[in-house]
């Protein structure tokens, strides 16, 4: 295996000397926004829809994000650099230097690319557990991806000290929320659903695709609040993100006891997993489907 | 004046050229703990209240921090490098690296302290607004000063767009929480009021000293819920942090009209602000009154 490069403000640099500045804004405040991505055939799969969510996040804190083109050339050439075609890719840029708690009177915003390979083959079931961190979806620019990521951090670690996978977050009101890296659809009487943007989720690439895909096959999806009763309810449970696609849900715990446990992959959840790989597999001028 | 030297994990650099891996914690997640203090006379007040905070701070994320010594070390060469006896002094400490959002599997947390000069002189008055952004009380490791910080920005910029000088953050229940970067007093008809740490703002060192020497010398501060409405009826309001000590605030604007407007410094905060100084000079082995 070849030494890991990342891309720093311009420049390919071997990933464990990369670094960014003691002032950037990210190191300082958390003030940076991030874009996980996957790349299928050295091709980076909705790579624009990542890059307008990230200029919304950084125009909210009223900063200029750098032209899309240019964020494209430096996806690029990290992917490049690390020769993978197969690829997890994490791209942030930050709201500049900020030597003070200033977001007026920032220079220069830093921009990383960091490459990891990504192995194949579909995701394991996952065993989630509902963690006491809970979301506040009325928190500051909700529909942005920013490094204040703490809470979910918090969330997955309290999840896994009890032998989950992963953490399932409430918002502050109770409603279901997403897990710490992913979001939920909920499979009931052969309705989909999904927790509305309203509940706090992040508004996920891959949330936006499975929507779209399920309006065009059916069921289609509703977006609402989700309680914790839907979920003992349901008849399936699955997560998307941007590098599992989308990946099913085997049990869910809560205080100590199992709240839900079903299929996984439940039939639903099987057939959107199949046309969503197809999709990504057109889109990466793939030959096969995945 | 020379070059700024920064501290960053056991060797003294250009602050220029200081930086931190691309892969910290604090880069990728916001998951680092920070303090600002103050050094007078080449001491650092109280420094080792603010070393417990954070080493709380880090215990929260389950995260091991560097021996005590070590960061009273690591914070006295900096001041020192940079030939400075009164500064504004940032230490942060990250959960370490960590390529993955695991908590469980990290190493190495990186230290850096900044340094920065301060004037000296009274601070002046502070024109507030009330921002629109709130603050989450019920947020995770709410005793702790984390570089989750963007919320507070992100209501600084929104105060300081329409002309005052601060942020008043309200937290999502609609209690004053603190500014963006101190904690609230409050002096009504000789009472002394403060935000209640159940109403969510961080747990000032400076407040924790200043509700001390209320309580020593009169009136006593009360810890308790404060609503806008209490504001209104105040007689005098002033600020907290370890930087300023104390600062009068002169108004709080809402929603486009004065919510308060008062004389600053009042009796009371002049008072308190010289008992303050006094201790300052004192625990610092000054000569003089500041």
């Amino acid at each position: 295996m070849t030494e890991p490069i990342a891309f720093v403000d311009g420049a390919l640099v071997p990933r464990a000397q990369a670094s960014v500045s003691v002032d950037d804004a990210a190191v300082r405040y958390g003030a940076a926004c991030f874009e996980t991505m996957r790349a299928t055939n050295g091709r980076v799969f909705r790579l624009l829809a990542h890059l307008e969510r990230l200029h919304a996040g950084l125009e909210g804190m009223g900063v200029e994000a750098p032209p899309a083109a240019d964020l494209e050339r430096a996806v690029s050439s990290a992917l490049e650099a690390n020769r993978l075609s197969e690829a997890r890719i994490r791209l942030s840029v930050s709201a500049g230097r900020m030597p003070g708690p200033d977001l007026a009177a920032t220079a220069g915003p830093s921009v990383v690319v960091l490459v990891d390979p990504v192995g194949g083959g579909a995701p394991l079931p996952l065993a989630l557990a509902v963690a006491s961190v809970r979301v506040d979806a009325g928190r500051p620019l909700a529909f942005a991806k920013t490094v204040q990521y703490l809470s979910y951090l918090l969330a997955r670690a309290e999840a896994r000290a009890i032998g989950a996978d992963d953490a399932l977050l409430l918002n502050t009101t109770g409603s279901v929320c997403e897990t710490s890296a992913a979001n939920l659809f909920v499979v009931r009487d052969g309705q989909l659903m999904t927790p509305a943007l309203s509940s706090g989720p992040l508004p996920g690439v891959t949330r936006s695709v499975l929507l779209d895909l399920a309006a065009s096959l059916g069921p289609a999806a509703v977006e609402q609040a989700v309680t914790l009763d839907e979920l003992t309810a349901a008849d399936e449970l699955f997560v998307t993100n941007s590098v599992v696609g989308t990946q099913p849900v085997r049990s869910v715990a809560h205080g100590g006891s199992v709240l839900w446990q079903g299929t996984a992959p439940g039939p639903v959840t099987a057939r959107l997993a199949d046309e969503y790989a197809r999709l990504v597999s057109r889109e990466s001028g793939g030959g096969s489907d995945g």
